[in-house]
């Protein structure tokens, strides 16, 4: 194997976590705290060491939806029974330690850039329209992509958590047509920029989640969300691969994870 | 680019999280509790979502130290001083989010393999003659290498968490001459498959850490341990894509990790 | 309103909450991390504040249980439906903010020292008839007595958590009899110096909590476990006012407390 | 001993813990999550168990300054030098485990209702004078009282965080002159119905804690914030036994309590 990876063509798309990022009001908030300081025991040589005591959600930050995260009438996807699966305090099917790490073709889908916005505005919908607009525009093929990344520039509005929630704006996001749009295509996971991966009108909030049950319950594809795609647009950067390797949290519902696009030579 | 990923040839070195998993008692406990599970809230339209709270540390697991996990005489790797950099709660120089990607050529030394054993024993030091028989026997080249992941067997026993932490029994790992050997051919990363990347001698705990003092301090390579690398053991697999995405937590020490090898055509 | 309260005659009936405390692997750990240290933010004036991050059960260290701790046949105290009560992922019935405080009269009965032993052994029953000698080596009336405390003399074991836990040995206690016994007095709550309020066999665990139910599901009596029950017994002090203030935690099934018993003049 | 307490006369002082409740933003949020719900285990009898797992703040809802908690010029109170205090990640001088239970004779100064209004107002002082008028108003005796309880109404913004928190109104509370007049009755115990015990203009946040500084760091008198004292001045009631059990949380800076009011026949 001769592959050589340049470290200036591995794209981070995840935001760092730290407790001032947007976090929604249905999960925990994420704390870090560090229960042992350098200096708090020294060791008979001089070394010391530093540890911490972490608390969060498996949908903090940029994070993976595990396919036990929603169910439609009663059932899991695959017609599994949600309330059998929960039964112990974790889920003992579709867990985060059964999704297989993602080492595969990714495409970033610019519907901000192909609507020739900088980002888009909140409530808007991303249809099937913007993504063959923004197929098209870019010339990317997303036939064998395991991975389809859609962009809104909502990215931007990471540091501003209410903007980011966008409670009172909307948020915008793939529609139900832009999300059957998506699964025929057959990815393993689709992404986006925005807390949830759905179209929000505003004052919405998340009473509804139409797209998670489309790519989640309906076809078992993997969601992620508040990824960061910025620096792949500003590179026109449409084809990659990508690596997404979530922590196998037994039972749980999602995690957060480090996603990578990496451009080969 | 036409690189094509078969999954069955991405392999994971990490073990899943749980709360039955090894523990140091130097670091919190491991828990998942479900927030709320299906039913809990039901929506309009039959849907329903599940989610979790997770306590944790960020050394645990298969987990990635950090440059500001140890220092000596209050000094961080590069000379930076420890107190400073801690002072506010958490780091604000070599936190968790200053540690790019990790995508890169990687090797695995079996050095059980090499001596002719299932598993090292509590105890047994890997030497830098011991890397240098597993790479005659192997016929694996390290040059070039960012990741260099030596193997005692030790992660058989994982499941038996007293066994695994191997307080009466010492644990194997690589000594000091080893970590130079190691530091000689300037990896990104360490890894093995025990608690600490340390020769551990039976009742003696971590009460000094010299590898770490080696590797993180003074040459800036960071460790990874409690890997997982049975299955590419089993199918003698020494040379792979390395990739490891820690998790960007700032300021923190260490995160948990579930790196990658994968196989190229 | 002229009562006097004598400070010396304030006894403490709580342990400590530390990490290194004896610990049932059903609850989780206790952890305290300092978020903040004297010296990372300073004030204009000078001022600083430290402040820290709790991670505990609601079992943890000296604690009530509460009614919705434990059901029978999925129905908990009073009939109430189990599963419809903890839908929502808190217990909208029986939560730890329905417990009145309590301020009332208490009895300490010490069996152990009605056996004439410093303290009882692991595995051994507290029977009524132990109880009915306790009252009368003691000549202590129970007769409205809203507090019953047992002492085994067991939490001279509190700093050795493997013992106090008693896996091997078994833990004494009160059984059925026992139980019988103490509801037939209509206390609010009883309180004993183990993990456990149950005479645990040796090897045996907490496979069945047959007191548990006699007290909290069949006649609604409060448990307190971990008391330490050592000074009161020292000084012979077998009645007083007995205050306990559980923490008001919505929906929660106990909460960590720190008992008091006060003689008066 | 013939104490008789009537329940109805114990009044419940402290606010329920839920995570909907305020936090000030320099604390962790509140959330309990059930570990456990009955019919995850089933016991062989039909029994079942219900647990949780809890995150909070030593200063979480209604909770007690412990004298670790704030410093001036790098002192706590009685010239302790706070860095040596904090070495090892807890308090090894002035943490919450030496604070002894609190049951004395306690007052209510019901300054809102000494001013005639329902609430004071965001920004207001509680000044000497108006303590002074409360005492005269209520004909109250605080000689020898070791809790003094200050009322200024705005408790009544508990279940409106925002509102509570008063960033933007400021927040009604003892301003110096009234630390002083508190300190020169040597109480125990000084408490409030406010978030913090101080008064803060609006707009300014926590920047500087003089209050906190006389009380905790110069005269050692504990302090107790977001009280609920509208039953006890609804009821007129000024002078009761006051009770206060703090957890024993090794090394930490606070507790959440429960504290009472008793009155006595």
């Amino acid at each position: 194997m001769t592959l050589r990876v340049d470290p200036n063509r591995v794209y981070d798309l995840g935001h760092p976590l730290e407790m001032s990022m947007p976090v929604s009001p249905n999960h925990p908030g994420y704390r870090m705290a560090l229960l042992r300081r350098h200096g708090d025991v020294m060791r008979a040589d001089g070394g010391s060491a530093s540890n911490e005591m972490i608390v969060m959600g498996g949908h903090t930050g940029t994070h993976l939806d595990g396919l036990a995260h929603v169910s439609h009438a009663g059932k899991l996807h695959g017609g599994i029974d949600a309330q059998i699966a929960q039964t112990g305090g974790r889920f003992s099917k579709l867990g985060m330690e059964t999704v297989a790490p993602i080492v595969c073709r990714g495409v970033l889908l610019d519907v901000a850039r192909a609507r020739g916005v900088r980002m888009m505005s909140g409530g808007d919908a991303v249809t099937d329209a913007d993504m063959e607009l923004a197929v098209s525009t870019q010339r990317t093929d997303t036939a064998g992509s395991g991975a389809i990344l859609v962009r809104t520039g909502w990215a931007s509005n990471w540091s501003d958590p209410e903007r980011y929630l966008g409670h009172a704006s909307g948020v915008p996001g793939v529609d139900e047509a832009g999300a059957r749009w998506i699964v025929a295509r057959s990815p393993r996971v689709a992404g986006t920029d925005t807390m949830a991966f759905e179209q929000i009108a505003p004052g919405r909030g998340h009473a509804l989640l139409p797209v998670h049950r489309t790519l989640l319950f309906e076809h078992g594809v993997h969601i992620i969300e508040n990824l960061d795609l910025e620096r792949l647009a500003s590179e026109s950067i449409y084809e990659f691969l990508f690596i997404c390797s979530p922590l196998a949290l037994v039972g749980a519902t999602g995690s957060p994870v480090r996603p990578l696009a990496v451009v080969l030579q």
